[in-house]
């Protein structure tokens, strides 16, 4: 290629990002940081330890356990090794772990107590609020085959939320169970792997209970449903009985708001539950294991305004075989079409007894949730956590540079406030005073430093307090005032400074 | 497929990881975590602010700019997307901040002081101390075309370096310039695009004087090295003349014991250089360039013991076009072949005035530099920095589980100490007493819970303090002795549970 070929194409070339990724500034990373902060020490106070895998793992080591995806290595972002091998950028935290976990099974203390934090990718087609890089921060633990492990997972969302400055109230831990939808499908006929299709539809059906209500879901279930856009989704074609039988399951919902005796009222609740699945072995084992959940949480004094049984909870991900969760935020925000809705999920998981078990000949049963980083952060913006809604870092201190010639002299000034600890800087660019000021303005700069031939002669700097300035041309109305009294900049010897720029920092961020 | 076929396949599945990747834990997280904050802290104090950009880009915005790569794409994971356009995961984190200035031009500061961490992935041959994904941790000023702010940089990455815990005299930051290079191949001959391939062996053949010694420089820059293996790399073929004056050049070493007048001695030093670049304007320009940041590095008190002009600097990334930066480690280490060598490279950058003007019709002048985290790291597990050779933090408190029937009991003690911010948890697995005690070992627990029939009538519990427990069993040499004084086990109310756990953990840990 000849070069004004090249020339010509670089001046062409515009700078974007591929769909559904997006790049963060400082205040949005640093609040961010302070959640995962939060999150760490609630994981932390639990037992967890952090571990770290990398961002691409061979496919097959990953498995293909994504939702609602037809095409094989749909969701996925994959490409070939040199030894032809595929490889693939992780699309959850979970598979890794099992890998992990198979990888290093007898190093490892067991129960094994895990929580790591890192962002994941799924090649799907981005939308509002929907990305295709986005950061999960996971808790697991493998080898526990008691619910006794689902019931501290349940008990640790609950009080992450409340750590990050979700108010009690404000959300619910609702869990659900794979076994007991098995034992609804089941006593609707709906068993066996011949029909896994027709579940797919009647769980993504009760998954949508939330959003269409039973009416809706009364559809899908049925003959199929035509929504808003005229656009039809083809329904379960299920019967009326069995229809009746999933509304009726799904119905069982506890208010938190109910009282009095909570063991007794579980009793109850479960037993309800207990004639939806019939005979189903599955079923009443699932049905026994949320009822033992809902029991160690009241124990512990996480009642049902807080973690809770609920049979519309499904989740997507193919891998669970037990106990599901779901974090939901239960304050309302008003939705992109306008609409005033719940926040809705922040985080989710459940049990997944078989992912590790696909690496070695025995099972090993695991069970973990997930949030969804980007997701709560949003739910702190709304809510106005402290956490997120912190102010700003200060700005540097800029040294001003007004001979180009002395930039030895002022680099010595700059030099002298970073010892002393002061964040600051030289300005770099080519621009006048006014300009440089106004760089310093944008920075946040709470003072800046100048030096004329006056000063330099004198041995002497001036210090300008940016912040006071800014309160004091607010308060004087004529400029000429402005200019005699020159408020918040005074001259001081070169050697004090770094001391008289403390004293403007103190006053404004306190010592 | 049918079920027993894909059991067969998932039983041979087999947990491992693509070479050149890696899983790390929890001590190497956290001492990782401790030094890249050392490294913000000091980013922050020269006034850079974060930024971060997404692990894929398209393709042709990143560029090829990998050095020693034939074949296109090579070095580079690679992708397409839907509409066919091709995607990579980055291979640096400057390529992307270029992308990312270019689209928000108009609304960041200039000069634009940034920094970011994060993975970056090559996919070259991994071998000992190289992965295919490993951090870097960057920071650039782009929009200052002055050399204060190459120095600048320098002086930064000599600060970072003794803040995470290396001390002066243990490094040396060394600076040269890309133009002082075409100079030097300017005045032997080789200027102009047609001999750009040459160039290129002759500036590998001088990036190599530090482990081959002037006399393997000078085979390369001729005839050609076969090395101890018997590898024949073929040579520059360059005219005895031309190899003299590269070895004059690179002899030119400022040796960090001279003292004196340092500005005299850099007037002087600078002035042999002169010579080598003979005619050519790019050289001298190069060489006043250097000169320029020598000379403010010695008026902010960074003298040529810590950052200093090198002729040998080289840097294989392309994009550089002027000064070049590499923070090398002078202590020795002993490498794989048993040989004894200095640490060598941990950060490197430089100038890179046409990166962000591939995105628009006017040049941007930037500036760098890019921290090797795990080089980083090893050294400093060499040096034995507190920061990487910290203790771990204390395990959690195991309240065991002797009555299975009484999980929720138990799980109300856990519940307790977590509400006393006591970091702790259930044993969730399914083994006695024995393999319980042998767990809380394993997890550095400094005291266990028990409770069994006998305190639960009497509502009490037993705590074991694992740590005094170790040392005396230590100190008593008789096993009966042992069983009768029962060394720090004792039985409390359960109301003073919480209050008594706090007591060993602070004997253990401090208050």
């Amino acid at each position: 290629m000849s070069k004004p070929a090249k020339a010509e194409k670089a001046a062409t070339l515009k700078p974007r990002l591929p769909r559904g990724l997006v790049d963060r500034g400082p205040a949005e990373i640093a609040a961010t940081h302070r959640m995962l902060e939060k999150i760490r020490e609630s994981f932390e106070l639990y037992g967890f330890e952090a571990v770290e895998t990398p961002f691409i793992e061979y496919t097959e080591a990953l498995g293909k356990f994504l939702p609602d995806l037809d095409r094989p290595n749909e969701g996925v972002f994959s490409f070939q090794d040199d030894d032809e091998s595929w490889l693939s950028l992780r699309y959850d935290l979970t598979a890794p772990l099992a890998r992990y976990v198979a990888e290093h099974f007898d190093a490892l203390p067991k129960p094994y107590r895990s929580y790591r934090a890192g962002y994941v990718f799924r090649n799907e087609k981005p939308g509002p609020g929907r990305f295709r890089q986005f950061m999960q921060f996971d808790a697991d633990i493998v080898g526990a085959p008691t619910v006794a492990a689902d019931a501290e997972i349940c008990m640790m969302a609950a009080d992450t939320l409340e750590r990050v400055g979700i108010g009690r109230g404000d959300y619910v831990v609702k869990v659900n169970n794979r076994k007991v939808l098995d034992g609804v499908m089941e006593a609707i006929g709906l068993g066996g792997d011949d029909q896994a299709g027709r579940r797919l539809t009647v769980l993504r059906a009760i998954d949508k209970l939330d959003r269409l209500g039973a009416d809706g879901v009364r559809l899908l279930l049925g003959p199929g449903r035509k929504d808003e856009s005229g656009d039809f989704t083809k329904g379960a074609g299920l019967s009326d009985d069995a229809i009746e039988r999933i509304l009726r399951y799904v119905s069982f919902q506890a208010a938190p708001t109910e009282g009095g005796d909570r063991l007794a009222f579980w009793e109850n609740f479960f037993g309800g539950w207990g004639e939806v699945v019939g005979s189903s072995e599955t079923g009443r084992q699932g049905i026994a294991e949320l009822h033992a959940i809902m029991k160690l949480c009241e124990a512990a004094g996480y009642g049902h305004d807080r973690v809770r049984a609920d049979p519309s909870v499904v989740r997507g991900l193919e891998y669970y075989t037990g106990p599901v969760f779901e974090a939901e935020l239960t304050f309302p925000v008003v939705n992109e079409d306008g609409q005033t809705v719940r926040f809705g999920s922040v985080a989710g998981g459940g049990r997944y007894d078989g992912l590790v078990g696909r690496f070695r000949s025995e099972p090993v049963p695991a069970t973990g949730f997930s949030v969804g980083v980007s997701r709560l952060f949003s739910a702190l913006q709304v809510v106005r956590s402290p956490i997120v809604s912190g102010h700003a870092a200060p700005g540097p201190v800029v040294v001003l540079v007004l001979d180009r010639e002395e930039t030895a002299a002022y680099q010595a000034l700059v030099a002298a406030l970073r010892q002393a600890g002061i964040r600051s800087e030289l300005y770099l660019g080519s621009s006048g005073m006014k300009a440089q000021m106004k760089y310093a303005d944008r920075r946040g700069s709470p003072c800046v430093v100048i030096q004329g031939s006056d000063e330099r002669a004198k041995g002497e700097v001036q210090i300008k307090d940016l912040i006071e300035g800014a309160k004091a041309a607010d308060a004087i109305a004529s400029n000429a005032e402005w200019k005699a009294a020159r408020p918040a900049q005074f001259s001081v010897p070169v050697d004090e400074m770094v001391a008289r720029v403390r004293e403007v920092l103190a006053r404004h961020y306190g010592g």
